[in-house]
């Protein structure tokens, strides 16, 4: 039977994902098609159809369940509209930044998009001391036009509450709520740490201040619906090379704090900053995350000259929206310094330090830095005074 | 020809009011009906329909544009949907609070719920020196049932977010961000204030720190989910009498920050203590805003008590919650006492002050109290400290 985009959902295989693309006319009947499953198979199937020795194209399918450390549970695979949607908008803002979208269908869960194959996720290529000379330079545009163009201050208010409702994605949130904001603070069963942590986890769970500051932290997140975030913006979701760099995976997208995506995509810079051993290696990143912010309040605040908005012309207010995005974005950067310290996802920044004294002493310094973070996030005001705190907590 | 809830849109009138009570069996065939309009006319067509010498029903029903100052714009039928449906979840959280619900059709934009015409509105009753010893107690538990059932810390996170979008709301949001945040502060077409005023209003439209901190406070309003608002909660939506107090009229309602309605209500008793000359009367209405926040805090306290969220356990947190509301509530209630005066929707409290010079000098304290409140509302801590500040601002 030939998958086509009129079926109910039915999970592909390389044989229908190929009968998918041709039917979409992709590539023609008579093509000589390899088709090659790359995903990891713990959320979703990904496709890479091509025809001998030409770009292909990417198919990627939600599958209805997660599979987590080893049992699967049930997930909706409406985040496929979600992230095709997203992709679709983002693209729309900051084109070469995210990967072209060339079909989507609901029902079969499906979005089809340019093959990035070609790069590296970034994640993996820091680790391996790559140099990624424009990562800073292209995130912090892609932050401030996505989520500049997304507000308040980019949208008619009939257009953003539409928005707003077409991102509702309570299942996808509903994992962050729980395993960024809740269970890593409290003795949880989904938590995963290695056991030489737990006395200074233990710490954590009885630091009443610490737990009051997240939980304004979380309030955040589920009330404040400012910018459609990415949702997920870890050096895993990201693609590049030394030229281009590509934002993918948008399924967590959402209406929400705009220092959500900042903050997340600054504690994984950190994360290599706390595992490299070296100065030199250490302030690559270090400049990196200097250069996302200065970029993005530089591109957000011109963008924002063109708003529509009578307030924005009042002095001062947009040094506000930046500075409550800059110490939310701290208090973030702290959350995802312990989560994936403590909680059910790990990083391989960290995981793969071979040596365990050394990895114990990276993760009791993201355990710390996390902390200070958190609590101190309202004393920070520039960026040079958070890189050099985070310097002073990991040195 | 009849008119049933089959049928698309067509406005009601006395007879097919009357028709439809019958359709949908409220009455018998036969029965001898009277049927009064007694709305207002300006958004809505209001039905009052009874069988002799007993209770009857109020046949509400969304007219598809609304009349201001003598011209007409299109308004969406929608608002009825949003009204019938917070209606029902207000009086399930409030229930001798609010109007039952016992039919209601989206497409007729039809809601036919209890006849409360035996009492009369809060505000005309105020204006007329009617006591209501009740009112900050039922108003009190109003807000407290309606806006902590309605949280995240009352709902299951899949629930409060499809409230959020059951209750998307961008019509008549927009509506409140032109007239309460916008046009006021800036010298709009829209605007409708006695000219001798003009000076003091000059003053405001020059004044740039007030201006940033309404830019805030309208931020809040639009980006912060807290909880489902009634979203015009003044006095002229509430049915009063000796003994029971009915919260009508939940058109604008949305998730918004908790703070809104509080202050809306706190502003509009407000106007009593200004436009009142006998320290007898206005302490009435002091004790009523006092009573009104206490009464709120201390019920919403208790239910948080039962929350299932982690977090509401941590110390601070809830006092954390309150003192936000508090002071959202002081800032969003120096927007109304603006608003009132400058914009287009005025209080009888107000105009109704037949004496000029009375009336112009009640409208100048309106503007400076209104004025402090928004700039100071982060220094007040108490109810009681606000109420000397109301009284200090008014005297």
């Amino acid at each position: 039977m030939t998958i086509s985009p009129v079926h109910n959902y039915l999970a592909l295989d390389e044989q229908t994902a190929k009968d998918l693309a041709i039917s979409l006319n992709f590539f023609s009947k008579n093509a000589e098609l390899t088709c090659r499953e790359i995903g990891d198979g713990n959320l979703n199937l990904v496709f890479q159809v091509a025809e001998k020795g030409r770009k292909g194209i990417i198919i990627k399918q939600a599958l209805p369940y997660a599979k987590v450390v080893g049992e699967s549970w049930p997930l909706t695979i409406d985040r496929a509209r979600i992230e095709a949607n997203a992709l679709k908008l983002q693209y729309s803002h900051a084109q070469n930044l995210v990967p072209q979208v060339y079909f989507s269908d609901d029902r079969l869960a499906v979005t089809v998009m340019e093959d990035l194959s070609s790069l590296t996720i970034a994640r993996t290529g820091l680790i391996e001391r790559k140099s990624y000379p424009l990562l800073s330079e292209h995130i912090g545009t892609f932050l401030a036009n996505t989520l500049y163009f997304t507000s308040d201050y980019g949208l008619h208010p009939f257009k953003k509450k539409e928005y707003v409702r077409t991102f509702s994605n309570p299942e996808l949130c509903k994992i962050t709520e729980d395993l960024v904001f809740t269970d890593p603070f409290f003795n949880s069963v989904t938590n995963d740490f290695e056991e030489e942590l737990l006395p200074y986890i233990q710490e954590l769970w009885d630091d009443f201040n610490l737990k009051l500051e997240v939980a304004k932290l979380k309030k955040s997140f589920i009330t404040e619906s400012e910018a459609l975030l990415h949702g997920d913006l870890h050096t895993g979701s990201i693609f590049a090379d030394k030229t281009q760099t590509k934002v993918i995976d948008p399924e967590f997208a959402f209406y929400g704090p705009i220092g959500f995506d900042i903050g997340q995509f600054i504690a994984n810079l950190t994360f290599q900053v706390i595992a490299r051993n070296d100065r030199e290696g250490k302030v690559e990143l270090i400049h990196h995350i200097i250069h996302t912010w200065n970029t993005f309040t530089e591109t957000f605040s011109k963008h924002w000259q063109e708003s529509g908005d009578a307030y924005t012309k009042v002095n001062g207010y947009l040094e506000y929206v930046l500075k409550k995005a800059f110490q939310d974005s701290a208090g973030f950067s702290g959350c995802e310094l312990i989560r994936r310290t403590v909680g059910l996802a790990h990083v391989a920044d960290l995981d793969g330090i071979s040596d365990k004294e050394n990895r114990l002493h990276a993760k009791q310094r993201c355990l710390s830095l996390g902390r200070e973070l958190i609590l101190r996030r309202q004393h920070l005001s520039t960026v040079e005074e958070l890189t050099d705190f985070i310097c002073k907590h990991t040195s």
